[in-house]
């Protein structure tokens, strides 16, 4: 099925558009889990069984793996597994983009390879780069658009004929759409976008870092978030909710962050006019 | 010691500008490898017993070792070790990029779990994405300017305050080049860019995928590839030397086109007036 339907539908049940972020650093976690074998893999099992109920959707940050080495590459491949047999959607955050025989490849390290269902990639190469990604039909392309950190300034708020590079790359992305597998980064820290490009992308799915840590604040991101069609923005946390408790309690501790982030997302719900119609939240 | 400069003087001794790219598809490797338990690893352990004599540094593209999972990142690995054993300066090219929270944990993967002596990187993400990397004085952070792809007009070519993105790019890579670390890529498909791109960034170098197979020409690399300074430009050939015989000579035929781009190199250097001088091609 099409990854942003099942999305939408898994929003439908679990009235959650919290994306969980697993940006499993190493080096945070729990004192008492240090000594394990593989203490990177132990925490992320015990976050995903604490908060699947309550996720949208999972969102497996690469780098963090990728650092360990192979073990943490084998790591990535089992908490996409676990992930997978709780029939949760997984997007593999990996920002990955080449020339299109290399983005072949690509495609097939992150969702053949890896197993997941859909993969952030960059924008930078165009389409021939994004297309053996946009052939999987099932699964999901979230291109970058507006990122959540400082320098994200330094190229994509340039003006390019008359619009910002990141405006250029939403409308390009939607139309690319045709397969409605497409989906944008839109950083939360820069809420004064999100009318603007719901307004250009109507029909984009939002996936939106920059919550918690980073300071972004919700309400632009519910009042325009969802698409005309319904598909709720995918709310990512990750320090927030992973990192809630450094004790022996940190997945209880997870799962309560978790939980308050999908109320807060509710409440603000409640009482913003929503810019896109959307039922997913009400009971 | 510094990445580049290393490259010089591998250059000075080697008079190679040929950078050994090694996009080994598993699809396209000769028949009698494909019973090998580990047929990936074992030709890319002959192209570079073969061709390390003639190759001023090797490129592994991440996209062709992750796609075989497991096993293809570990072969990554242990071929990287194979060329830093022959001293021979590799780069990895993984194009990555992500805020800088995930940026400090690709540096680690590329450089310390991984091992290379430089990365390639994507721009969209700004400054703090690169900062990581770009800490990592002793390392080489090679950034996307221009792409050999056809995709790559769709943003890189927007004009930007009056000038192509890739300019813009190019201008602050440069203002990044601080520590002498930074680099470019710029497709040798664009030929008709050389000129302009070393004229605003007289010191950055430049790695140059597209000769062979795409169809770059060699003039304009030759004459605008070097900096000032004398970095040669890194002239990077994957498929034209990997899959120049599918038979059991593969490894000599890989030998022989390394051997022929870099004496093509040498006499387009010698009859073309190079616009940055330099010294390492001459005997």
């Amino acid at each position: 099925m099409n990854f942003f339907r099942r999305v939408k539908e898994r929003a439908e049940q679990t009235h959650s558009w919290v994306c969980v972020g697993l940006d499993i650093d190493k080096a945070k976690l729990p004192a008492h889990l240090r000594g394990e074998k593989n203490a990177q893999k132990a925490f992320g099992l015990e976050i995903v069984r604490a908060t699947h109920e309550l996720a949208l959707c999972y969102k497996l940050n690469s780098a963090f793996f990728e650092a360990e080495g192979l073990v943490g590459y084998a790591t990535l491949r089992e908490l996409i597994a676990e992930i997978a047999q709780r029939r949760v959607p997984v997007i593999l955050d990996a920002k990955r983009g080449d020339i299109g025989n290399s983005s072949r490849q690509y495609a097939r390290a992150c969702f053949d390879a890896l197993g997941a269902d859909a993969v952030t990639v960059s924008p930078y190469l165009g389409r021939d780069a994004l297309e053996p990604f946009l052939d999987r039909e099932d699964k999901g392309v979230i291109v970058l658009g507006v990122t959540s950190n400082p320098g994200g300034k330094d190229f994509q708020s340039l003006e390019c004929r008359g619009v910002p590079l990141y405006e250029q790359v939403a409308l390009k992305v939607a139309a690319w759409n045709s397969r409605g597998n497409c989906g944008l980064v839109v950083g939360a820290t820069k809420g004064e976008l999100f009318q603007r490009l719901r307004r250009i992308a109507p029909e984009l799915p939002f996936l939106v870092p920059g919550v918690g840590a980073q300071g972004g604040a919700l309400d632009p991101v519910v009042r325009w978030g969802a698409t005309a069609a319904g598909i709720p923005p995918l709310i990512n946390s990750s320090r927030a909710i992973l990192f809630a408790s450094d004790g022996e309690d940190f997945a209880e501790a997870a799962r309560a962050a978790a939980q308050e982030l999908r109320d807060s997302i509710r409440q603000a719900a409640a009482k913003t006019p929503r810019g896109a119609f959307d039922e997913t939240l009400e009971d």
